[in-house]
């Protein structure tokens, strides 16, 4: 391709409020346009490295017999009603009623759509196990668009899904997904942090994300050098010692009850009273299997509540309202404490072993009591870590101290069992004719994220340098004086051939100064230069850089 | 790929409403599903076509120095407003308020967004011409979805854009592209008739539709055997006789108004005084340039605007509304004539030449005259062509009568001219630094219709015939009894070595009759099958058919 006949507006500036360096590097190269906040329209080199990175996925998931679909992006609503995800997206998702009454979701994701379409013709365990998969654009009413293109309104995913008949089928083909994920971040020149993570809305049981560690980045994850734990920070768990004894630096003081009218929240007491957050205990109640749970962290802190869901073994966690709040503690919300709580199982993250004499609500209104302790005052059914990782917890294996780091999410890979063919009604007979719902996994990639993690892992003050495998363009040619009909005649019989040859060349033609070919070149980070001099000529040679 | 580890569900039977013969092909081979009225997924089969249908449109594309984008799907709702597009696309578009408050279109085509893109960063004649385009997915709320993936809510198009600073170059590169666009449909093997078009609702002077003649579809294109004429039905032209003299076998009779109150449209004429709509004249009252044209055509028959504008040679032609009409004939809407009207021009078809007698609308409320006589009664300014053809016209060239066919519109390109780049202000500057607006070509290809016209084209009884260009397969491989040890070690061993060897090659591993292999093999119309039959393996041999 010719530079003059393509479209490669690079700049020297971009708007200051640029962020993340792959963005301004993406800007800058003219890789990609901002149309509105979150909506990207993505230009001849920013394509072209998309199309590199699509082929190589495509590559592999051929390796591990997945075959390719592609699903719309409409979908009717009553689908996602179905899986209950419709208000569990909440605002996130763009959703639409048309002319004729029918109410569409812009696809966010497509578990529900593949669920009822496998639904619908697996029959037999025989026709188990499958694996399909997209690359295909999705929606999402994102509120804050950040990072160029990896937070973004409309973006393209490579979503795979497997279907199987047992949970042992499953872990087989999610194995072989996961080596086929670390070849193609490998392939796309991405080093990856692979760590364990919570399943949240998607639900299932294993996942593991896909993380690229940058210095942005909205997702954090949680590592140790010593024992190699890394997950995300949502499962990070800490060292914790459930028999540790207190300090005993300071006497028990007498509990009290004390006036708080309308103080609800830690941030209230805090301002009010000037009692540091750290002196007070925070008791959220959940509802669990039926049965109400209060939950004790320090008031600096928050429950994490997939982990208090695991430490009491429940299914299902939820939020008690506060009608079940006032019934359950005789108090409004705000004012829940540990203190003299009944037929509610109290679970204390094992921190608040080593407080005493702090600050709990009184379960009376506008009351709270202050001089708590634990033993003398309540007693605690289970003792546990509930609350997220500190950078300063260590790590449960070894005692080693976590590091933390910010990182971007590529990939993701979940185990999600039944959750969609229980709903969607998508089974299988097995070899006695008994029915049973498809056991399901689902992979996906964020292909255009792919492009900034490739600019992140590699970079220098003059540009992107793109790794061979996803640049634009294999190679760039130039001459040094565009003017001297000589170095001309020569580029272009370079670029006859080389192309030719099937090398993806670009050719600089533009009628500018070599500095700014140069300059450019640079920026948008083409893997091998072919130089054509004046100097050069004269001893029958070509310049070739890399 | 072994047919055990894909999705290919291919079926007896479909709905009887499934009246096309592709869409009736489609869903038995398993080559697509639909999820809801216009919205289908592509299952691997069809996935497959659509992407060899695509590495062709790439690979021509490529010859026309086009570079490929991919732009948003969702379009601030502004620029669709400043093109005066918005209001036009009334229902067909989707369009929906997010939660930020802002107004989106989902893209049902690009002007608005290619236009923006390239006016901000085009600057001079130097950057020009430039030829981008995109593979992408368009959504249109289309009313009445119909021959499966023909006419559909979510369609993929390849629209390309190009840029010029002038007419002679935007011609250049509309034969390029027009060329272009006969070799792709050639390479899918689809044969179209490429007729001059209307350009509708885009603007612009000259276009073109690539028409894939079948016996459905909601297009019409009208050809002369003769003179090779071929044209879209809105721009057919007819052989007229301005001249022509009437078959006096009536003699004129007296001019008599009389009484129809409230019977203002030519329907309601006939019920009450059983008058037949071909005796009866309709004036229709348009305003071009300021001015008021009444058109005059027989009672059965409508107006063509296209027509009646290049008649009057005017640029913009709209309807009068009510209170024009009403200030212009002195009568509502409903009771214009010819007879007694004033500053008004009036153009007649040339049908009327023919009539004597007729009945049009008085001018008066209430009221129409009979025995209406052109010449005695009224004169017309201009005689000409101005209502659709009919099957009973004649070419004007050659005096063959026309055939019409109904077709499936597969392409369409359009000069546009500078319609966009005015209203979002996409200039350049020339070699004095003068301003100009872009000179601007659009070229659309519809994607997934192309699957639909490549069947349409050539099936039998049996099933598909995909020309091996764009079979989802090259081959398909499979042994007459695979309970037979032999057959299925020499079968494994043919899928090694002809994959290894680059073959895009289906294996019908099932454990299925070799009567049901055969019939699947033909409905999905791979075209080489390769079998394996012991009485051949006894031989040494291998049948291969075509």
């Amino acid at each position: 391709m010719r530079w003059t006949q393509t479209l490669i507006p690079t700049l020297r500036e971009v708007p200051k409020e640029v962020e993340a360096l792959s963005h301004r590097l993406l800007l800058r190269g003219g890789f990609i346009r901002k149309l509105s906040a979150g909506v990207y329209s993505y230009l001849p080199l920013g394509f072209r490295v998309l199309q590199k990175i699509v082929s190589i996925i495509r590559d592999e998931m051929a390796k591990a017999s997945a075959e390719e679909v592609l699903l719309p992006a409409l979908h009717p609503a009553e689908l996602w009603k179905k899986t209950g995800r419709f208000d569990l997206l909440g605002e996130d998702k763009i959703s639409f009623i048309n002319r004729s009454g029918q109410e569409f979701v812009l696809g966010p994701t497509h578990e529900e759509i593949i669920t009822e379409l496998v639904g619908a013709y697996v029959q037999s365990y025989q026709d188990l196990p499958l694996t399909l998969y997209q690359i295909q654009t999705k929606f999402r009413d994102e509120l804050r668009p950040r990072f160029g293109i990896v937070r973004t309104k409309e973006f393209i995913m490579k979503d795979a899904y497997s279907f199987h008949r047992d949970e042992e089928s499953l872990k087989k083909t999610y194995e072989v997904i996961y080596e086929v994920y670390k070849r193609i971040m490998k392939r796309c020149g991405i080093q990856v942090k692979i760590v364990s993570a919570d399943t949240g809305v998607m639900g299932g049981a294993v996942s593991h994300e896909f993380m690229k560690v940058c210095p942005y980045g909205e997702d954090h994850i949680v590592i140790c050098k010593k024992c190699d734990t890394a997950v995300s920070r949502d499962l990070a768990e800490r060292a914790i010692d459930s028999k540790a004894v207190l300090d005993q630096g300071e006497a028990q003081k007498k509990l009290e009850a004390f006036e708080t009218p309308n103080l609800k929240t830690i941030d209230e007491l805090t301002n009010h009273f000037g009692i540091r957050a750290e002196q007070m205990v925070k008791t959220i109640l959940y509802v669990a299997g039926g049965e109400m749970v209060a939950a004790c962290v320090d008031g600096a802190t928050e429950v994490n509540e997939g982990k208090l869901r695991k430490a009491i073994q429940a299914k299902e966690l939820r939020l008690a309202t506060s009608e079940e709040i006032e019934k359950a503690t005789g108090a409004p919300l705000g004012f829940s404490g540990p203190v003299g709580l009944k037929h509610i199982k109290i679970v204390i993250d094992a921190d608040i072993l080593k407080m005493q004499n702090f600050v709990t609500g009184a379960n009376q209104k506008d009351k709270h009591f202050k001089n708590v302790n634990l033993g003398r005052d309540f007693k605690a059914d289970l003792i546990a870590d509930i609350r997220y990782a500190r950078e300063d917890d260590h790590c449960p294996k070894c005692h080693e101290t976590y590091q933390f780091l910010t990182a971007m999410e590529v990939g993701h890979t979940f185990q999600l069992g039944t959750r969609y063919s229980k709903a969607l009604e998508a089974t299988y007979h097995d070899e006695a004719g008994e029915i049973h719902p498809i056991v399901m996994g689902c992979y996906g990639i964020g292909v255009n994220r792919l492009l900034a993690a490739a600019i992140e892992e590699c970079h220098d003050e003059k540009g992107v340098i793109w790794p061979v495998t996803i640049a634009p363009f294999q190679a760039v040619l130039m001459t040094l004086n565009e003017q001297d009909e000589a170095s001309r005649r020569v580029a272009e019989e370079v670029y006859g051939q080389l192309t030719q040859a099937g090398i993806d060349l670009l050719y600089d033609d533009r009628r500018e100064r070599a500095g700014v070919k140069f300059n450019d070149a640079d920026l948008i980070g083409i893997p091998i230069h072919v130089i054509i001099s004046e100097r050069n000529l004269a001893k029958h040679q070509i310049e070739i850089k890399t």
